[in-house]
């Protein structure tokens, strides 16, 4: 098992980590080499759950805050290992998301008395459907592990305070008619056809602009699915197109297909995935106050992230990150030396002051 | 091998044909039974074309006919072997079409002198693609052997008459857009949303009903399949529905095309299947006199038929044939042995005066 060395350089020791491969559900070997890193560390309490790594300072400070990053990655594309080239580190998981994982982990090495008590949970199968999520899995059976007054996602987010996030739900619209051969249609019903007035509804749907603590959340209704058709002579008997509303986060799930059930009236619709937005909470004193720290304004995040497993254990969350969101999972990922500095900085900095 | 024994009654022929499996391109086993049949007859010259028995008389008759029908059938289905109940025998191609195989066989050895000269026709591959056709085979390569005024082809169609077939064109409409994050659904345009128009068009077409010959011919406009769709969180960059057309036999295959392409104007159109029309041809004079001789009232067909293969060859051509063709493909599959005797006694009749 290779050494993690934490007095290194954030481009080396994220290239240290590009370098172990951890997709989704093979986090052994990363996860192992995070906790003998931390392990001597001794202000640093450290708790291992599955292959989810929570190491928690204990100095008594008025607030804690998490810092938190997924460790796993998306299948490799052709990027793997990492390379440096020109003020830029590529690489599998170099944007999404072991630039942040690197920085969290030199700021729990090198500032062992933050003036905030800080949490750094470091954890496995983001990549893949919920039901794997180690944050999500602690934050259901132990989330006394958890508990504070603020958290930070470093997913990538630009180098930006992205705050909140949308609420997704997907949804199936099935249609029923009788089968016919195609040569005698009218002893039949085309599902198919019967489709038809959901398109139109999806063609001239607006979406809400909402404006919530400034910030102003862009939702969007799209078809991201549609199948129908038995044979090439047969009028088919059903057809479903699969509907994605991204949802501003003053709308609850419930409210959000009490909603798509007013936009299809008429029309049966099957949830078969969601997911809650998360408000940005940037009023709470301790968002406030790590926005002002940062100096930069904050953005709405439109895709949904961790933060908002955060928001349904009424902690106040954003995504702060190195790396542009448009690298992740992407052959061609990549982060920003720049970035990776710069937020490394801004971090020590907000915690030593 | 079995032995064919022409000397049955048509129900126990019919019956002998449904027990030799024949699935499309497993036609060998029927063919060379049926060949082996037919051989002793000298009033018959057998022409063996791989797995399509040609058997003709040459009596001189002033007019000839053709009498067809395919020997293959689609996969067993639950249906194998026959079973005769109640006045109805059942099984895999008793009514798709081995009771006309059976009544033109006893037609062949029994009516040795008819008054008109008879190619009877026994082809392969007719379930299938039309490439293995093997009657379009013939047609193609030794149309010569096809020669003739008028042509039955015995499909089932309830022992009545009828005539002409619709054409068949099938059409994929594609609709292009660009991909983009759901959660960011304007950085992108949906490809499923621009169908929207094309299902309007089919749910608001008015198919015509086209009178030829004093037969109605109802077209049929459909969507048969729809597909498109990347991933649940993905703006689709491409979508595609496939339309059939049957068209009434007043209009060609380019008619056909050109009248699609202005219904569906400003959408790109690709046509992947396509088969003519077969106008009815009543009015001349073998075809009226076999309508005449049949005594019932001609019906318009609706679905494409091998009819067609004797249009392309300027010879009127009709459907007779006993069954109900709903029973066609089915598991129940099954045809009533009144139909069995009355369209062998009609034929006979016709035939010898």
């Amino acid at each position: 098992m290779p050494a993690l060395d934490l007095t290194t350089d954030v481009v080396g020791l994220t290239a240290a980590l590009v370098d172990i491969a951890s997709e989704s559900l093979r986090e052994q070997e990363i996860s192992d080499v995070i906790e003998a890193a931390l392990r001597p560390l001794d202000h640093l309490e450290i708790v291992r759950d599955g292959h989810t790594i929570v190491a928690r300072t204990h100095l008594g400070r008025p607030e804690r805050v998490v810092i938190a990053g997924h460790v796993d990655t998306v299948p490799a594309n052709g990027n793997f290992p990492s390379r440096l080239e020109g003020g830029v580190l590529h690489g599998l998981g170099s944007c999404d998301m072991k630039g942040g994982v690197a920085i969290a982990l030199l700021l729990a090495a090198n500032v062992p008395a933050p003036v905030r008590d800080v949490t750094y949970v470091f954890y496995d199968a983001e990549e893949i459907a919920a039901e794997f999520n180690g944050l999500g899995r602690v934050a259901r059976e132990r989330p006394e592990l958890l508990a504070a007054d603020f958290a930070i996602l470093m997913e990538p987010s630009d180098a930006g305070v992205e705050a909140g996030c949308q609420g997704t739900m997907r949804v199936e619209i099935r249609t029923a008619g009788e089968r016919a051969h195609s040569a005698r249609s009218w002893m039949g019903s085309n599902a198919i056809h019967a489709l038809a007035p959901v398109l139109a509804t999806l063609t001239t749907y607006e979406p809400r602009h909402v404006e919530i603590d400034g910030l102003v959340y862009r939702e969007g209704l799209n078809a991201v699915g549609i199948t129908g058709g038995v044979a090439g002579n047969v009028v088919p008997d059903e057809a479903v197109v699969t509907v994605n509303y991204r949802f501003a986060p003053d709308r609850s799930q419930d409210e959000a297909l009490a909603h798509l059930n007013e936009v299809f009236a008429g029309f049966e619709l099957t949830v078969t995935d969601t997911a809650p937005g998360a408000l940005p909470g940037l009023t709470r004193p301790a968002a406030a106050a790590f926005v002002e720290a940062v100096g930069a304004e904050p953005r709405p995040k439109f895709g949904w992230t961790d933060v908002a497993q955060f928001t349904l254990l009424g902690i106040p969350a954003v995504n702060y990150g190195p790396g542009d969101p448009v690298y992740a999972h992407k052959a061609d990922e990549q982060v920003p030396v720049e970035h990776l500095t710069r937020v490394l900085a801004t971090l020590e900095k907000w915690l030593s002051a």
